[in-house]
This record gives structure tokens, C-alpha cells and sequence, in this order.
């Protein structure tokens, strides 16, 4: 390796590096520059505008473990930024280099390295795509404890380090409760990158941190049975029935679900799929629950006043290439955005006990025309019952959002703020776990990894 | 049917009863009546005073549902009183005739009517004894979602009817969570006895009611996924470190258990098979994970200087006899009476976020030389971790063990008294669900079936 490169600019340095390392699949074509130079953080009009600028300079995707570490020993050297990028799913511009530089396509690192039958866990590696991994596991009996609602172009990789929970969080929880992952291993950027790996309480303080504190290879992650589902959507003429049903279901213990999202009125207007199902002016369940437990859902729901308006096996989805998991989490947002470009979103926690006062405070608050309630019900890292909120708004301008915030703020919501390319600002309480910084200092001690995206300082 | 048995005193129409019966298959020995008006109520010695005088005229067994109404109809006709059994380990008598009369023995209803192995559910005779019918549904890659620690002898029906939940309720709460019984049919005591289907939630209401409105046939059960299993005991030098401990593992959406409990020091001198493990003074957790956790529980123990003092596969346990689950539930009651008969239990419901100080209290009121703080995790029908507890203490006389439940009330813990034959007693708000009155009204409307056991006017 010769020091030349070091009174090079960074374009010039990754040049040099890519006539130095040309066994490496590298990318440099405009088209592909500028795909990986966005993701899905346009779903926030301020993010649109603040990452407008951001230009990759040059994409490279690596085959196995020692092509990467030949790339960090480089990079390290030349003083190259290196970002990681999964399927590029992520809203808050998590794989966007604000710096430039290298972008790492993990998606060859996408083998399935064991599978423990008996025990439930698979060894995969993490750029693998979460349909792919759980395609897998489904023909072994089993499936991914939680995935995100893009999980057919998402990795594995990308979901611990910009995700949080999703589909089948009701049972075991956001990603990082401890257990979901029971260890993983990454690599440190350093001039000798070492293998590091992390035990399953290691792995739950490192996810969220938008791969800024090493390059995860692998997993083991533990699967859920492959349970035999059933997709209803329930309507309700009231939002307080469905949010009371969607309550007794997410509370029962003994009622197999993996999805609870509610809905206010207004978003049957955007779920081409379904709206000839919805009465306007209802208030919308989206649940995926055992199908044993049909009947059980018909009591529970007329105890509530509402009814099963649309409902189809697991086989049918797949048959009908439409499934409710097209409406829920983000992509409920999508679907809005799909017909109407000026929507944006919040993503909001509501407080034990207090949610259904708390929405319907806001909702008054902000006028029903302004904000469609989107809550997904979930078991949180302590296993409490909890209301994730992805409340879709009508966007006017930065100070109207700022606004809506201020109203959830002041209904005793917390806000993690999806406007932001920053992990600790997407914190409520902006403030990062102080491990996180350790690990950065430890694992890229050169700060080359993600620049600029742990804290507007980091 | 002739009606000269009208005049004839109980004793002589279940003799005529007898004869007119003469297919059925009865049992009058000395010994059977003696040993079906006794069951585990003796871990009371208020109620072993008060059921002394219990005495069981004759004990039938019927083969099937004809045999069922035949004797039925007649009992209705002869006015004789009817108290159905099962495996006789409840602890309140509840299938103890206080008025005497017929004893059926239930035993013979335990036929496996049908698996529905894609929807993991048995459809299943209720006379079935919980082991036998937990074995059939391992081969089948299912378990019990919970079991009383009596499973090896205890009945699936008397569980139903006496029982409340157990190993495994720490996922799927009670066996009363609305879905872990699908539905049940049970017949009515009347001239002409009819065969009733209950829904999810109609079965949830009949729950624990001592089997006084109607005769429940047989249930569709949900089932667990059978798991690879590990049994690991754990100590600590404090109560505290073990129960925070025991509540970070309940708390875990991900670390998959079925089984938690924790002793304050004292329980080791009767833990035959563990005490060499437990220095003395310690206090313990009992605890079953998945296997895969071994090592994740082990740093999450570290956190509360605990340590792994014990541990073994279910193929060990199996192979070696010996379970923890032994000693569990009120099973860990039995272990500390087989040493020392002046021992008896309360059933403990702690206040959510409260139970350690009022543990460490309710200790300190009593001194810890007169009770032994044996708590279960589980979650509650509403999907919340709870603690269960069954206070193990060394019992002196009445007014002791009224001033012990006070100390409890005063703590703001809730008492489900085990030392009363009542079921409206033994609820914390003394009170019945006004539905079960009504359900027995309408199921034995001549009040025959296990008479005085909903309150001590019903």
C-alpha cells in the first residue's frame, strides 16, 4: 500500500483505489450513484430537502469477508468514507453518505450459513433480503419473529441498523428486545479490521445506530413458529371501538396474532385493495391473527360494534398477490403517498393506559382533515402491550409540522422524530445510549463509517 | 322410572339407584368412598377441620355420554346430589360432596377425539389426565400451553373446574385467557340433560367453578409449540437481586421460558433434590427457557450476581426423574408438608410495579421464620406479567393465619383464600360473576351438581 493517495481529494483517492483493488465489483455508473444516493427518506418533506445534495461517489460490492477487509485496510488507510447499504429501504437517509465516499452493497453477503432445526435459530449472513431469509425458514416450519412492512426488498442488516420492530412485534417484541438476536459478528474499520463478536444483551445495545459502529457479517436470530394466519380487516363506526378491540386482541394472551395496526377514518381512501370493503367514515383494523381463532375475532369484534368486512387465508394472499401487510407499518404511508404527494408522517409513543385520550386529543387538536391515527400495537422490549404511532399528516409546511408535534408533545406523547438523519434525534429523548459512543470510538476509531449520522457532532 | 324412591332417605335411593343401574359400573368399597371424600385440601388445616365430616355414598364411572344421561335423568328424578371428579388434587375440596350423594369419577372420558395438527388443536375428552394427554400431543410436536404441577394425575376437566392456569401462563396467561380453550360442550343436569357448546369467550366464564354448572364433556384446547427446553436454577445473594432477576426474564418478549418462580432463603432445606446446590440463605428462582437462552441468561443472571447453581435438558430430567417442575406451584407447598406437617399456603396477588416492597413488607411483618415468599410469574388474562404468589408459612393456629393475610391486605396485596370451599370466598373480591349464577340455574336448575360450593347459600 504506498502513500500516494494521501495528498489526493477524496474523488481522486477513490480512483486510485478502485485501479488498486480491481478484483472488487465495483460500480461507478451514474445511474447507480445516484439510486444509492437515496432511499426512502422522501416520505419526510425536510429530509427531501436536506439530503438533496448528498452524492456517492462510487458503489462496491463486496463477495466474502476478505474482500472487505482488503477494502477497509484501504479505505483506512486512503482515509475513505465507507457506508453500508442493505435494500435501501430506510426513511431517515440512514445509508445516504453525508460526506460522500465508498457505498458497501451488502447484498451479496446474502448466504443462509446453518440452520438449527431444533433449536429455532438461523446463522445467516446479513445482507441477505428478509422475504429471501424468511422463504427459508418457512419451508423449515418457521418465520421471522419481526420484519418491517418493506421486508421483500429490506436486509436483514439494514432492519437491525435503521429498523425497530414491525410484523409479529405484538409477541416477541422490537428486534432489539433481548433474545430476537442471539449473537452477531462485525468487523471493525481499523488498519487490521478484526471479527468482534457480540453476545445477544451486546447485539440489542448496538441496533439502531445506522451501521456507524462496525459492519455486521451475520446473525443468529430466533424464529417464531410458521403458524397457519388469517388476515381480517375489521370496521368499526366508531375510532374508540376499534381502538378498545384492537386493545382486548393485543392484550389477550392467548389469542395468536403477529399484526394489530388501527386505523382512523380517511385512510380507506388510499387502500385501493380494500376501500370497496370500508365504509367511509369507519374506523379501520388491519389484524393478522391464528386462523383457529376466526370465530373468537367474530365475538370479540361484535362486542365492540364493528364486523369482519374482509378476510382471507395466508394461501390467498399469496394467491391474490394482495396481502395486508401492504397496508400496515410505513407502508400505510406509501400507500397515501401513492395518491398524494403532500402527506408526511410522524412516528409517536403513547403512554400506557392513556393512548385512546391521547389520540383522540390530538385528533381534535390537529382536525380530523390534518392527521389520519395510525397506531400498531406491539409487546415493547419490556414486554408491555404498547401503541407505536405512524399518525399520516397532511403536510403545509415545516412550522404546521412542527406544529402537530407540538400537540403530541403536549398530549404527553413522545416523538421520534422520523425528520431527522440524526440516530439521537430520532431518540424522544435525544440523547444516545453513551455505549453507542464506546463503540464507535472502538470499532471506527478512524470515523470513517457513516460520518455524521450518531449526532449532529459524530 | 317408578317414583317409589320419593320417600326413601339419600342412602337408600342411591341403593335402589344401584339396582335400577345395574350396568353401570359403581363402587361402594369402604376404601373408594373413603379415598373420593378426601383430596389436597389437607394442605389447609382450616379446611381439614371442615371437610372432616365429608362422606361420599357411592362412586359410579361411566363409560360414556349414554351412561352420563342415563344417570342423569335418574339423579334428577331421585333428587340424589351428583359431585363429578377427577384426579382429585384439588386444593378446596372442590370435588368433595358436602351433602353427600354420587361421586363420578370422571376418568373414564379420556378418549383424544381429534388433532388438528395445522391449527394446533386437540379436540379431547375431559376426564383425560393432563401427562397422558400432554405426551399424545409432544409426539405431535405440540404442549400443554399451561399445566398445573399436579399434571401427572390431575384431569384436563378438573383443571377447568378447580385450576387456574400454571407452567407456561408466564406466555399464555391463565388456562381462563380468552383462545387457549377454543370451546367445550358440556352437559346439563335436568330430566331431559342437554348437550351446550360454548364459544371462546363463554368458556373463559365458566372457568373455575368448582364444576357446579354442568358437566363439561370434552374441549377443543389450544396448543404451544413443544420446545427444546432447559431447567436452570439460579441463586442470589439477595431476594431482591432474584426477583428483579425473575421480572427482567418474565419482562422479555424474546427469551422464550415457560416457567418462573422465586423463593425467599428457607426453601432449600426441603428441596431434597437441590439443596446440596443452594447454600443456605440464598435465595432461589426456578426457572425453565429454551435451550438457546442458556447463554443469555447467564450474562442477564452475572447482572444480578446470581449465579446458573443447577441446570439440565428435559432428556436429562426425564432420564433422572427428577423435574424442577417438582417443585414448583404448589408442588413446592407439598415438598416443604412432606417435610413438616405444620405448614400451610395463601394464593397472593401483588399489586403491578409493587410487588417487591410489598414482599420485602409483608417478610418483615411476619419475620422471615414464619413465612417462605414463593411467587410465580405469569401473565394475567390481560396479558400483563403478574406475580402469583403461594406463600409457603409455618402455620400456629387460625388467628396466626388471619393476621398473615392481613399483613397482606395491609400491604395492599390481594388474597384469593385457599382456606375456604367457596368459590366466591376464594376470589379477593368475595364476589361471584353474576353470570355463573345464572349459568347454574340454567344448567341445574334442581341444584344437584356439587351442592354449596359457588358461596355458602348456593
Amino acid at each position: 500500500m504506498l502513500n500516494e493517495s494521501l495528498n489526493m481529494n477524496l474523488s481522486e483517492k477513490i480512483n486510485h483505489l478502485i485501479t488498486t483493488l480491481p478484483e472488487l465489483k465495483w460500480d461507478i455508473s451514474e445511474i447507480r450513484k445516484k439510486q444509492t444516493s437515496s432511499d426512502f427518506h422522501w416520505f419526510s418533506p425536510i429530509l427531501k430537502q436536506q439530503l438533496a445534495h448528498v452524492q456517492v461517489d462510487a458503489v462496491v460490492c463486496p463477495k466474502n469477508i476478505e474482500e472487505l477487509k482488503t477494502l477497509i485496510r484501504h479505505a483506512v488507510h486512503d482515509q475513505i468514507p465507507l457506508t453500508v447499504r442493505g435494500g435501501g429501504t430506510g426513511n431517515y437517509g440512514q445509508s445516504l453518505p453525508l460526506h460522500g465516499g465508498i457505498v458497501i452493497d451488502f447484498t451479496a453477503f446474502n448466504q443462509i450459513l446453518s440452520f438449527d432445526q431444533s433449536n429455532a435459530v438461523v446463522h445467516t449472513q446479513a445482507g441477505i433480503r428478509l422475504k429471501v431469509l424468511e422463504d427459508y425458514c418457512i419451508e423449515q416450519g418457521y418465520e421471522l419473529r419481526c420484519k418491517p412492512s418493506t421486508f421483500k426488498i429490506a436486509t436483514l442488516g439494514g432492519f437491525f441498523a435503521g429498523g425497530f420492530g414491525g410484523i409479529g412485534s405484538i409477541n416477541y417484541g422490537p428486534l432489539n428486545a433481548i433474545g430476537n438476536i442471539l449473537s452477531l459478528r462485525l468487523l471493525t474499520i481499523e488498519e487490521q479490521p478484526k471479527i468482534i463478536e457480540l453476545n445477544a444483551l451486546q447485539a440489542a445495545e448496538y441496533a439502531h445506530s445506522y451501521g456507524t459502529t462496525g459492519i455486521v457479517l451475520d446473525f443468529h436470530l430466533s424464529l417464531a413458529p410458521h403458524l397457519n394466519w388469517h388476515e381480517c380487516v375489521l370496521t368499526f363506526p366508531k375510532f374508540a371501538q376499534a381502538f378498545q378491540c384492537a386493545e382486548m386482541i393485543a392484550n389477550d394472551p392467548a389469542l395468536g396474532k403477529k399484526e394489530i395496526a388501527v386505523f382512523s377514518s380517511g385512510i380507506e381512501r388510499y387502500y385501493d385493495h380494500l376501500k370497496a370493503y370500508i365504509q367511509p367514515g369507519d374506523a379501520t383494523i388491519l389484524s393478522i391473527i391464528e386462523h383457529k381463532y376466526l370465530n373468537t375475532l367474530q365475538c370479540i369484534v361484535e362486542k365492540f360494534q364493528g364486523k369482519i368486512c374482509f378476510q382471507q387465508t395466508s394461501q390467498q394472499a399469496e394467491q391474490s398477490k394482495f396481502s395486508i401487510l401492504d397496508y400496515c407499518w410505513n407502508h400505510a404511508t406509501l400507500a397515501v403517498l401513492k395518491h398524494d404527494k403532500n402527506f408526511t408522517y410522524l412516528q409517536t409513543a403513547y403512554s400506557i393506559g392513556s393512548e385512546l385520550s391521547q389520540l383522540e386529543r390530538i385528533t381534535e387538536k390537529c382536525g380530523s382533515d390534518q392527521i389520519i391515527q395510525h397506531v400498531e400495537m406491539i409487546r415493547n422490549a419490556h414486554g408491555q402491550v404498547a401503541c407505536s404511532g405512524l399518525p399520516i399528516l397532511a403536510y403545509q409546511n415545516p412550522q404546521q409540522l412542527q406544529q402537530i408535534m407540538k400537540y403530541h408533545e403536549e398530549a404527553g406523547v413522545r416523538i421520534n422524530d422520523p425528520h431527522t438523519i440524526y440516530v439521537a434525534d430520532g431518540h424522544h429523548s435525544k440523547q444516545l445510549n453513551p455505549n453507542i459512543i464506546i463503540y464507535k470510538q472502538q470499532n471506527d476509531p478512524h470515523h470513517l463509517l457513516n460520518i455524521g449520522k450518531l449526532s449532529s457532532s459524530i
